[in-house]
């Protein structure tokens, strides 16, 4: 039954807790600078292209559409970058990221099924339904806060630092802990948990998944301030579109059985984690190659404003852009043309995926660096939005022109000052370096991985053959 | 009508004119260094995958097959691949480079054609069958010498520094010039000649196209020196593949009306010279994925026998060729997926095939550092081949024993030195910055291409919404 | 005769026209946010190690010691270095612009004098004795805001968008134009006014040099916002010391005959912005590299704090800035130790210079990048100061530990943010790619004045020996 | 007592044991390729600058002048860059490095005596005035084989993979093992040899340093190919000067009591290789920097002769090389304006040096390929010496032309295939990576004694004043 974006926006009032800036946030929909991030959630409930029909679901969104082969992934692929597009250039998390869980999820859960008698498929498959039926959004909370990064979970000075188990009932169990920059949480209907790492066996209290509303008791989000909207008064993109992130607090939370989908069962742990991440990486490139248009059409129009768009070394710059825009892309074709498949259902290929998310770690502060050149040092010096609009207006216009005139130059000098020279930039580094994974991860994971007796093997046989 | 190994070998001894270190070779078969060319070549007419069956031209080669969609790029790609693995990692250009500029032929004669009533499609037609049923083999010369490359083929000092059309006769024209770093034209039984860059209508006698075959009088082939086989005795790849260079100099060479492609319509020069480009850099990028696992299996062995696999700044330098190999395949891919169809036949994309040639020219030297890193200094110092089978080498195989015991150590670093440390490092440096296209051609190829309204169109929506 | 910072805070309120946001300041020394950039320059008067004494002069300001040898360039770079460390990583540049500026023309004073007879050096030791015996601070106002990047001054479509005379009188001349992005304008005592590119005859009215006082009638500066301070509540660093930059609009400025140093010598004007940059890029390596501390500094610290100094990859990413920080004293030192001397003055290196530059701009987007990588995501999730200070401060604080107790990882978190994922990340990487002169410029600028001579000559002697 | 360059020509005759491709070498000075190495080597005795007046030695070799403070280093600094510019832009080791090995030694046997009432100081300074009174040329073996790079000397499965003590006697000590790459040993007057890392008490055996005549009974030199004379026809500067390196095996040397400078004190190993390393760097990064013009100048003249200099893409290429060179000019300048003085002794500032030599690591696989793009694929594919010089010269020249004539490009051509497109560019990639130390070594030792705590304290003040 698909929902409207007013009926989204409506369900929000459910009495969840949601703290900005110190203060308990009465209500999002009327909130200045959350309810931006919920209408931009709610705008994926618009797109016209985001319903198919399920022989016995019926019409629901595509995003929670299985994916059984290559071509159900490209098109998935494609969806995430016209719906970021569409956005203005933002990622929409609200089914993407949760159908990601889902699907890692499903297999998991088979796998789990199979050597403990458990019953965890059929209730992750009963969620699955009621999420699609309800058309509802979810964000997935996986990064727990971690503390000691050298110690293990069960080795920390305080044992909360990942989420845990710290009582078990009959009907269900008690969570405590914490889960860091849990992207939409504060305006998704539902939070998905799953560990963050693989864990020993001395871990397990920490092995748990599960998933609850977000109106849950003692579920507790700290949304971060949004200094996009609220610290530069120039700011366009931010003020139409953005992501919240919120410090998700477990303070004590109760999650019936029939939501819990791991349970001590620590040696799949790693495996969730890595398959869950597996499917949200190919999620990641397909929409930071759409968010490269920003950057892309920003360094654009700014050479051409300022009339250097022949110079080569500003070409140079654009293609740097372009590198991480289509390397991406590459990435995510060829990931979703060589998937595998697992109890039937279609993983994007590990290796491209990951190739592709690390490139576009360890490349995006090249493409603010890009930006920031081809723009001028203008993008950190522009005159506040007060004094463009103010009396001396347009005299600074009549200054700020370039080859086109000072009002259409700082219009481009605005978005550009944004991406690249405000605190969306810093924002923007963050995000692009860790979320998803952070390149050591990729890094690791790539090297476990890849199967290197191909190539070893031809060395040997022309070594052998001497 | 397929050929055997040896009917190829055999049909080299026509005549042609082919220099090798000041001497005219009177027997190529027979020629100590120029045999292991003509051998490797010859190994394209026993690969087991090498046919397929067309309904006009009946049993004839896959090179030859035109492609018409995705999957025919996707299967050319993994052949490219397969062949160069089985060739120990080198690049068997034998049928693929021919066919790469056939494709392209066939595209652009229809055009000319199309325009000016010429039967230039007709010529190529009938000489592509001409190939097929007789499963030749066949060079392509590009690149002209170009003189002053600050400067267009008809401002050079010397005319004939472009390949240029001297005589036009009845029967046909006579060519003069020549085009530098011809693969395997000395062990070829065609020559495709086509021109290098777009021409003005002053550069007309520059803009020409034909075929002509190896032993054609006035064709005068110089073949760079072997250097990897005479000058480091303890090579073991190069005396088992390499492929061979000239300098292919047309000493006023009679081409037939028939095996003239273009003739002065030097608008199409630059089409030409392009689409033979994008089909020669998808091959590029397949044999490419595929030689690198030569580097990546020296290193990966290297590491191991030098106990330091486990290392993290090893693995790093590891993951950075596997980077460079599996970039390319991504982009052949993705390539293929998204093919541009012209006249019938299918492009590679021209966006990431550009972008995969791209990153490996500019990464190649990377490549050769990681290797060189992970194997130690000894790349450049190891003892001779006469020295490790001499006197002493029990005493130097005690002392070059790593994890694992001197001999086999010793085999490791004979292929790294090869690889990395020796003539066959400077020559493929070259190779791979230069070979189908400099960096900069592809940048400036990207540049012209790229279409950025995509990107500027998502900005402007974003300001003229303010 | 040395000022206090109290004679200097209260010399601000002359009537200078500043506005910020959109109205005119009334009182800089009251203003909330520019009383902090006030205060900043005010610590240059408080420096325990700032006075030398002058036989001529008496006790003066060293900044305005003129260099006559290497001793002196090394010590004002280290006196640099240690200003900025002082006043917590950011640059002072209250006396250093200034004075580089009036290094630079004395000695093109002096050439012009040589040629036409002029006594410009004159009035510029005048007014230099009138800066030092008054321990004035001094901005400098050279890059124009330039309009089509494209277009010389003269060919713009509005010939006031390079700064050039309007009027000539018999006491003066009359100003129009504007300067972007002028450091700490609005809080100096004087403006100097320099070009900031060659000329050519027909741009002689733009060739123009002169000194004003801020509270010039006609200069209207108007105040970049300071987000960093307004728009981020966890701010520290930023709310102690900060440089504000203006757009400087000169509005029909009056300026007296003996306050002008270049008046239409056109082919003098590259030469002045040329020495001007060599001396200010002396003191940009010598502030950044003491700023490169910050970086440095909030990454040690935070790869304490989260437990990771010791992973390789962390090591790495800590030697990418302590390359950045020597890197550039590398380049300080041997420039220092190399000086040219011109007109009895020595100027720093240009060579050791430009390269020292050129790494700092093109490499600092990777510090950010390290540091980001370093402290992880949540550099750009952190809760907001409200949170930290309020309710729910205490239970953020337990969950944000990690191997230092969470107060003490907060505050660290606080710093990094500010430095990587905040406005300020934004603003520096536009000033370290853009201040004292773009990457581009500095490559111009080496290759036009690297000698390849040397080199050349090397070469030639190992052919002709042949 | 200063030699003449034919008297140590004719000292080489001592009836050392040197091998060349599984040959025992008679008489060094009549092999046609080893000939070469040596009479690079002789051209140190015949540099004009190369005496100084010590006022107890007499006139002696300014290498062997201990630095006593910056002016030395500097000049030192200078004419290591003068000679290895005399010397065709190759290094010349001759008394470089062992006088970087006798400060060291100087340095560290003072501690050891210190602690232990030893006599080493007083043996190395017989040992160094025996030296410098003849005159004599040494090498220094350090690096040891090694064996497993992942265990320690004592743990390897042979106890001979690091040079080792296997018997003590009254009048000396016998020592057993081998060392690569050993620069110049066999056309050396002496051989130094020193510890190659930090060792423990249960390698004591290894923890030894001494010296040895070349003609030492037991001392097998196995001397590695010298490919870039043998191997590639259109060798030039190769043909003139280069460096041999030999594995080095010390089969049961004796060694007697006056020429052992440390033995079994293992906990000055580390210092001693540290010491060795910092002042062999220093000389490595002033032997590149003149080195560089090699590629600098082929390039340069290559850029000019293909009529592209002026090229903005050819200009960036230009500045890697620039900044290759200078960037090490830059670091051995501030090392020795900041040298760290120990026993009277100066010692290159070590941050500075490793710096540089990380630098120079790192980038040299850029410059190889800044050259071969600038050079063209030609690099690869020049037509050999012999066919330069045949039957077909003319025709080749005429289709070499460039912005010059054929004869003048193909010079710059074949140095430039030589320097990167030959078995030479793999050498010297070897060479640059890991001669004087890897680049992990470098960032090891950087991170090691990195004073952090300048940053640290920076970052805490700011907190703490919050």
């Amino acid at each position: 039954m698909a929902r409207t974006p007013d009926e989204y926006i409506s369900s929000l009032g459910d009495g969840r807790e949601v703290w900005y800036r110190g203060v308990r946030v009465s209500s999002i929909a009327d909130h200045p600078v959350l309810s931006i991030a919920a209408r931009h959630l709610s705008k994926i409930y618009a797109m016209g292209d985001r319903l198919y029909h399920d022989s016995e679901l019926g019409s629901i969104s595509k995003y929670y559409k299985i994916p059984r082969g290559s071509e159900d992934l490209l098109e998935r692929h494609r969806m995430i970058y016209r719906h970021t597009y569409e956005c203005n250039g933002i990622f929409n998390i609200g089914q993407a990221i949760g159908s990601d869980a889902l699907f890692a999820l499903m297999i998991v859960s088979k796998k789990i099924d199979a050597k403990y008698r458990t019953n965890y498929y059929e209730r992750v498959i009963n969620y699955y339904k009621y999420i699609v039926k309800n058309d509802l959004s979810i964000a997935v909370a996986q990064t727990d806060v971690k503390g000691d990064r050298s110690k293990r979970p069960h080795e920390q000075r305080d044992p909360d630092l990942y989420v845990r188990v710290v009582d078990v009932r009959s009907d269900g169990i008690v969570v405590r802990g914490a889960k860091a920059h849990t992207t939409q949480a504060a305006v998704s209907d539902e939070i998905i948990v799953i560990p963050t790492r693989a864990m020993t066996p001395k871990d397990s209290d920490y092995a748990v998944a599960f998933a609850i509303p977000a109106n849950t008791k003692g579920l507790r989000m700290i949304v971060r301030p949004i200094d996009e909207v609220e610290g530069n008064s120039s700011a366009v993109l931010s003020r139409k579109d953005y992501e919240l992130e919120t410090l998700t607090i477990f303070d004590n939370v109760f999650v019936p059985w029939d939501r819990v989908f791991m349970f001590r069962e620590h040696e799949y742990a790693g495996l969730l984690a890595n398959l869950f991440a597996t499917y949200h990486r190919f999620t990641a490139v397909s929409y930071r190659s759409a968010m490269a248009n920003l950057y892309l059409g920003a360094a654009s129009l700014a050479a051409k404003a300022n009339g250097v768009f022949e110079a080569p070394h500003i070409r140079s710059r654009i293609i740097e852009i372009i590198l991480w825009k289509e390397i991406m892309r590459m990435g995510a074709i060829a990931s979703a043309v060589n998937p595998v498949i697992d109890e039937d259902i279609a993983i994007p290929n590990p290796l491209y995926t990951n190739i592709a998310k690390l490139y576009s770690n360890t490349n995006f502060s090249k493409v603010l660096e890009a930006l920031v050149d081809i723009v001028g040092g203008i993008v950190s010096t522009l005159p506040s939005e007060e004094d463009l609009k103010g009396e001396l207006g347009d005299l600074i216009a009549k200054y700020l022109a370039g080859a086109v005139d000072g009002k259409e130059r700082i219009a481009i000098l605005k978005i550009a000052k944004e991406l690249a020279g405000s605190s969306l930039a810093g924002y923007a580094l963050g995000l692009m370096i860790h979320a998803e994974g952070s390149a050591e991860a990729s890094r690791i994971g790539l090297a476990r991985e890849y199967n290197l007796s191909e190539a070893e093997e031809l060395v040997k046989r022309i070594l052998g053959n001497t």
